[in-house]
């Protein structure tokens, strides 16, 4: 499989500053876990505040946590005067989103120069099931300061 | 166009009380605006607890809306004994989401004995911005009880 | 519904002239309908050559006309020193692909200076079918020449 | 990564047979290569009737491939007295479609008894890039016969 190469050494910290800039994130209860060079690990633990109409966790967190994920992964790849937006993504729901945490990982798979395109994986909490895949393309647009 | 010929009236109690048991929706001060045959609309308030790090509404509010007005839309549609469950969607996101309000519009575009395919549409609170495009697969599911 | 406002008028000739030059097209027995601002129908007539093992269309050859149809689409709303290119496109088949002819309409619904958002729908010979429905993500790239 | 567990053998036979009933891939001149439990794999050799305007492959070549490499990939896993229809796909075009041949990989990564999820990597000659990769969703039908 190909192995994306990144020219530059992620700044975690330019992450974890927007990562904590976002009020949804705060909502969900969620943790950034952890950021590397094009792969970003977010989670969140189960709470009924997060449900859909069966007492499982609602798709819109599954999704909201490998979005954060895959353009945050995109983000730990870019210069540090970019910043991201996501253009679209498309998700599809594996397995029933039942556990007690999600574990959502965004990696880079295609690096360019305006468009980065990201994996999303949301695993439950022993990491032995994939509940969700998502495929994401995020813009890179110059930071206005 | 072709239009969606559905074949029964919606029991519109059906879908406001499942959309009360998601937690997630209480969480997002979610509404649920209209249930028709195979149309629902659901809406949200701007809240600094929704955003993204710039301010806006992030793209997992928008998605969890459109993904609930889709899954209810499709449910509208269905016969009493059947529960819906999303297969997958994709969304483009087309304009920055600021402003007051999100209106999230699901709609039936093909109505299926196993699966349902939704429009989603995200406006702005005049309805005059198409904010985000959603398409999503939905798929009926025996209810168990 | 939000309108999409266009700054120029299309060269149609310069869409024929791509179109033309697309080996693929030929193959399909593909012909170009139609070309207006943001707005592009090709058709195909049905041949044993386009079929999936049922005899019907394959899924390959509605998408490949409602990707032609979506880039032209998006070409025709470009300045004329720039191409175009698909970022990616998500395509949901409602339903059979049988009949006599295929009409792929591609037409633009968000136009950036980068990125263009289409919509393709794919129609029946009569027009009273959705056959299939596609989102896709276009890219403006500078002509080399 | 989760495993991907298949009850059953594989008759390569049935995807051979349903292969040849597909007048596409004549037309594209496409070789069904190999045929695995859940795993199927397409070539197509470089042909000026398989381009786009600049003379590289088609998008709609690409997508054609990867679409039946998914469906037969759910096929092989499936009993004999199924078959297969795609009920939608998402790809994303990584780089350019250079070069003198196409391999189309199909994988199925979630089994389910109506719907199976199918990952399509679509890589140069030399499998050293990735090219497109899409998602598919595919609907398990009851054999007529």
């Amino acid at each position: 499989m190909a192995v994306i190469k990144l020219d530059r050494m992620t700044d975690s910290n330019r992450v974890k500053k927007s990562f904590n800039q976002q009020g949804l994130m705060k909502t969900l209860g969620a943790s950034l876990e952890s950021v590397e060079n094009g792969s970003v690990t977010i989670t969140a633990s189960f709470h009924e505040s997060l449900t859909q109409q069966h007492g499982y966790f609602h798709a819109g967190v599954l999704t909201s946590l490998a979005d954060s994920a895959c353009g945050y992964a995109a983000l730990s790849a870019l210069p540090d005067d970019y910043e991201v937006l996501t253009v679209e993504f498309k998700i599809n729901f594996l397995k029933p989103a039942k556990g007690s945490k999600l574990i959502a990982a965004g990696q880079v798979i295609q690096s360019g120069k305006t468009l980065t395109v990201c994996e999303g994986t949301v695993y439950n909490e022993t990491r032995d099931k994939i509940l969700a895949k998502m495929t994401a393309t995020i813009i890179a647009v110059k930071s206005e300061q």
